[in-house]
């Protein structure tokens, strides 16, 4: 392989290049140290099995290529006095981010024990994959990132995440031609429709094809040029190709690739913010080809390993017990010539470091990628502005997302000069009921428009494609840039970024432990058009287990609501949207809904997570009450009520207590989770020893998940959604999971002591009632009167 | 937008247009029925309000789209003899693909209650989104169809799992425009580089761009025609266009544009299967561009409708309350001149009918759509044929997936001609020990190959690609066409597909309670690489979380296994590939694992699920022991075994049962699960009263919540992963987890009464192993020598 690029001249002097490959070279050598060297750091003794980690974990693989678009975006930042971030996707090269931002400083700045000396190098390369050290890949502890490198697809929606809103940013993405596989990132190559030349940053995406993954060749990189260009231009871009394994070669070609791009974006942002051209422009993309594990060793036991898969971790193995291996990677590193680039205290000689840029434009120090230091508080109005009246509860209905929506479009309208609030969902904006925003702001589009298209805008911040993982992965990127926003979603497809969000709650968890990562915005999930409410797209539209997903994971950063109406909805948004590092999820219905509580009693309630609706229960207050009816999320409230009045009605001596739970982690022990009620509180609520009749939204379990440890839990009786999903009416939903208000009543009849025999006729009542359901629907195909037409009439 | 495609000439005469025109208007006809009517199905009367459907629920906008599609492709079938399956896509057109298995007879032999009458088409028009009904997308009850339409992207990796080892069929793919803007549908597309065009069937892509979704244009449909050329050929295809919306044009362009790729891929496969043709060819693609909500409603309240997303769902909302919706619905529907169209009794008459085929190669009665019928039992060998010999438990280790490899190999060459068994996995076969099968068969591999490259072979059944996304859809398609397949993947990643699997499971509770769906080979996942040994790749490749995610689902199709060793891998694999209609999950390590128990001893166990291993324990079988030490998973079964002898050997007195669970829906009442067990059965294994300290594979709460209702359930104390992951090594992340042996022996003397006191230094003597570990591990960086040079020696 020679090295080409379609630009024939080259930019570079031949200092200049000498000092770009020193600087390459060191990066690798660093990168090389971290894999295999626990001490002897400079090679200032022969190379001896003991300087070795005991056990080598690592990625060699990617690292000279990240190395080499570190290197050349050093150069690019300073000689053009860029503000630039990276996002890295094939983040299993760790060590070399880590190299280059401890040469830059930025890694000393950071973590001040890591010194720029031979003592630090030491403690570098240590500190690598090691108990109790930092991860083999790009991490929350790596300065400079915003993108964690373990699951692969999500680095090109990260970077138009983060270039969205930041005018003045260059954002370039590595991105791997194994992640290049994946369907996150092949979805996400349609963000160049979304993004504004005017308004919003660029993207330049690298498109790095060293040939391999694991084990095998990548479809990308074994296609011919002409059908990979073809692809490329497709995706609306337009390739420029570096490709070589001479060094002095590509350093020419990608230095005057670097500069062909950043003077193509430097263009089309001229043109379209000084000259109002509309057209979608064709932004540029490199594609560069280097071997996989360039520079390492050709030959391991007689096998090829550089430029094979078999150079994607460790290329020698056994260099403790090989002494062919010690010696191999003896001369592996000194074959970067370490003399030349290192002085004898370890620090970076400053021919390495000419290309570095200043200060906070360094890849590894830029604000941007610590968003904590750039978010503000986001405007929010006082919520009595649209809060819904209620005079008496149950009065009204409301549909609760539709409330929001006007709460929404209050933000975008204040943040419309510092644009950093965007509402992005999978084509569902309107369909879950926030379409108010778009009076604030139109849907972001920069394809072609047609005459009878609505709401879209070049500059909008409502952002909608069908695909949740890029919605996703544009929100992360945004958030983690230091801006705000908001994700609605159908209630079943959020499943789909299951694995997303999980990178993204762990990440929360390790950068909340790092005291120089300033807080994030929350990521925000409005979870709507739920299971209950399915009426015409039934089974395959019905999942609330999104929930569970989420209270498996590290409880410091998640945090569950399901408001009851369209005032506790408010309050929890208001509350969300002000957090910091957590991942919020708000289940809601679209739906009317009767409205229940007062704004200041939404949000007294919604501040406590949980309380007594006396107003709905018929406790006297002497003495504890027979039962209690909990309930937690829209449509097990509604039906809770509605049992409280049956029982109200025909069995007016029983004392009910009505609970609504609306911070669903409140039901944890309080050492397991930061919500979580004392013993002493739980009691309180539901009692130690009285049945407890709880209907939830989601899967029935999990609430007994939640509060085995309870001295209650044996009295504790759960009604949820058991998997009978169908195309039906709402009522008839809840009659087939049992969470109806006539099996809520039996519930009751059948765990107070005593009362089955003497509630016997009340109880054959529901079952009476369940059978006209049945034989109602199946004739009519709509709902009982009795029930389509029910009021609140305490 | 007047019609055009690239093809001039017209293979359609006068008499077959008019008749292709009448089976698409019929098509049409009764689309609009099912979505609006309740009686009156031929209009024999004036539409009144009453004949309407009192909850109108369904999708008008993709269905005359699809419904041009079946016309076109029975006539293809017809005309060639084809063998031909197609996947819906756009599966919101539900009432389109039901309403042309109406037509051809199809619907009425699978549902013989819905004839082909009057009678019969009123209960098609009843029962469409209608509770107790058919749902409102393509679906499990829908003939012909492998392929739910409720969650978007899967319809292209479908439709080359069907392909697959099946030379003689077409499978067409309908894809919406919509869909083509996730993830998993844009990783798809490269799936024509692993469909071998001698041994697999042809898949044919039909982009059907109406030009947008519910509310929203779509990206590809405002991509310049020459950049979506550049795009699709990218993807590797050869787009034709038929793009139009009056009738009798798009008829003829349509027909051409069928014949074409007809003709091509015949071409395509002649020349690799009789001359030897080895270049991957270009497959053809037909991008088909009609308005959405074509032939409805122009206008409603003054708004446009056809060719816009407000033709989406139901064109005319208020039909029953306005006389001017309901006198538009009437004209709609006699604009198809259903006169002509069914005969006074209402069946279809023979003019509608010439272009369908015969019996089996109709698209709504094609075995391959029922793959049950298809399928047959795998050759499975003895299991002592690969089988480790275990003298005495632990004195041996084994990787177990490589030994899973050895029998999978044999199966691969055992199905080397019939070609019904394939392996997929996202670039981790051999990183998951499972390599021996390239023995049996290379990768699936049609791209460029390399001198240096390993197993890659274009006939292969070993599928590698990185994308579970495109693995998940390939084998789903795969086994629903009835053949059978494992897929290997990364505990923690497999989240990437939990929405993917939801839809699956779905689709298997619903087809078990379908008669006439005859069972299909289960979906096996091997789940590997798991939480407790990610020792370089840490806390982003950790989360045990997916057998939570599905224990939510349908208990009757899914099984979770978490065999302790290699000879219980093998019993629990022999298992799973033998059973029909199930998930079934297989936890199990590939690193080296103590071999537990005989193949013999494994069987047994692994029939019971669960069980006393009493060789491991210390009970005297007099009386009830003190307490019991269960596990579950490879990892949390070394850590017990290990307990139970520190036990043994410090408080010899104690009389401690170890009880091992592979089956872990067996903790689940009976009532809940079909694996679960009696209270009598649990309270034998685990007593009602005594002490269990629980070591779990994955999140400990999720043992609580199988067990809650127990009688001992109070006495039950389970330790697990609780998210304290990292990158180091393999005991330190059971030490951060609380799971190792001197946790679990603290746990044991903590719990059994008396014993605190009685056990203080042997407690003490735990405390200082764990403080000694800390320190040693920060010293060396590997695990202490008497924890990994540990052997059983009971």
């Amino acid at each position: 392989m020679r090295a080409h690029s379609q630009q024939v001249s080259s930019p570079l002097s031949g200092e200049e290049l000498r000092r770009l490959d020193a600087h390459w070279r060191a990066a690798n050598y660093l990168s090389v140290g971290q894999i295999y060297l626990m001490s002897n750091p400079l090679l200032t003794e022969p190379l001896r099995a003991e300087h070795v980690k005991p056990r080598l974990l690592g990625h060699w693989g990617t690292s000279p290529g990240l190395n080499l678009v570190y290197t050349h975006l050093n150069r690019l930042i300073r000689s053009r006095g860029l503000q630039a971030l990276c996002i890295w996707g094939p983040g299993h090269g760790g060590p070399a981010v880590v190299a280059n931002s401890w040469l830059e400083g930025s890694y000393t700045e950071t973590y001040p024990d890591i010194t720029r000396d031979a003592a630090g190098m030491a403690r570098l390369f240590r500190q690598f994959s090691f108990p109790g050290g930092v991860p083999s890949h790009v991490a929350p502890e790596t300065p400079g990132s915003i993108h964690e490198g373990g699951e692969l697809g999500y680095a090109l929606s990260h970077a138009y995440g983060a270039a969205f809103d930041n005018p003045g940013l260059l954002v370039t993405c590595v991105i791997g031609d194994g992640e290049a596989e994946t369907g996150p990132l092949a979805a996400s190559w349609h963000s160049n429709k979304f993004l504004d030349p005017v308004r919003d940053g660029a993207v330049l995406p690298i498109l790095h094809l060293n040939g391999y993954k694991i084990a095998n060749p990548t479809v990308l990189s074994r296609l011919p040029e002409s059908e990979l260009d073809e692809l490329l231009k497709g995706y609306g871009h337009e390739p420029i190709h570096v490709t070589g394994d001479e060094p002095a070669a590509v350093h020419r070609a990608m230095a005057q690739a670097m500069d062909t791009t950043a003077d193509r974006i430097a263009a089309v942002q001229r043109a379209a913010r000084e000259e109002g051209e509309m057209e979608r422009p064709r932004w540029p993309l490199i594609v560069l080809r280097t071997p996989k594990g360039w520079t390492g060793p050709a030959e391991v036991d007689g096998l090829s390993v550089e430029g094979t898969w078999r150079a994607h971790q460790v290329p020698l193995s056994a260099v403790r017990d090989n002494p062919d291996h010690l010696r191999q990677l003896e001369e592996w590193l000194l074959s970067y010539r370490p003399q030349e680039l290192f002085d004898e205290h370890g620090a970076p000689r400053p021919d390495v470091l000419t290309c570095v840029p200043d200060d906070a434009r360094r890849l590894g120090s830029t604000p941007h990628a610590n968003g904590g230091l750039l978010v503000r508080e986001l405007p929010l109005p006082p919520l009595e502005r649209f809060a819904v009246p209620v005079d008496k509860p149950g009065a009204n209905l409301h549909e609760p997302t539709r409330v929001l929506g006007d709460l929404l479009e209050y933000v975008m309208r204040e943040t419309a000069g510092r644009r950093d609030f965007r509402v992005v969902g999978p084509d569902e904006t309107a369909s879950n009921r926030l379409q108010a925003v778009y009076a604030a702001s139109g849907k972001a589009w920069q394809a072609r428009t047609l005459e009878v298209d609505e709401h879209l805008d070049r500059h909008g911040r409502v952002m909608e494609i069908l695909s949740e993982h890029t919605c996703q992965g544009w929100l992360e990127g945004y958030l983690l840039t230091g801006r705000h926003g908001l994700f609605s979603c159908y209630e079943a497809f959020v499943h789909i970024v299951d694995s997303m969000v999980n990178q993204h709650i762990k990440w929360l968890r390790v950068t909340r432990r790092l005291p120089w990562r300033a807080p994030i915005a929350s990521l925000n999930y409005l979870l709507t058009s739920h299971v209950w409410r399915q009426d015409h797209n039934g089974f395959s539209h019905q999942d609330p287990g999104f929930v569970d997903h989420i209270l498996n994971k590290s409880p410091e950063a998640v945090r569950v609501y399901l408001p009851p109406d369209a005032n506790t909805l408010l309050s929890v948004a208001d509350h969300a949207l002000r957090s910091r590092d957590y991942v919020n999820v708000i289940v809601a219905g679209k739906q009317p809904c009767f409205d229940w509580l007062t704004m200041e009693e939404a949000r007294v309630h919604c501040a406590r997570g949980a309380g007594i609706w006396d107003w709905a229960g018929t406790e006297d207050g002497t003495r504890e009450p027979d039962a209690v009816l909990a309930c937690a999320g829209d449509v097990p409230t509604q039906e809770v009520l509605a049992a409280a009045q049956l029982l109200r009605h025909h069995l007016p001596e029983l004392a009910v207590r009505v609970v609504n739970v609306v911070d669903i982690a409140r039901l944890l022990p309080s050492e397991e989770h930061p919500h979580g009620m004392s013993d002493f509180e739980y009691n309180g609520l539901f009692t130690p020893d009285k049945p407890v009749v709880f209907a939830y939204h989601g899967y029935p379990w999990l609430i007994h998940r939640l509060a085995y440890r309870r001295t209650g839990h044996q009295h504790l009786h759960v009604r949820g959604y058991k998997e009978m999903g169908t195309t039906t009416t709402p009522f008839d939903m809840v009659v087939r999971n049992d969470l109806d208000r006539y099996r809520l009543v039996m519930d009751v009849i059948d765990r107070v002591p005593g009362l089955a025999v003497r509630a016997a006729a009340v109880r054959q009542g529901m079952e009476d009632a369940r059978l006209r359901h049945h034989a109602y629907i199946r004739e009519h195909g709509v709902d009982l009167p009795e029930v389509a037409d029910w009021t609140w009439d305490g």
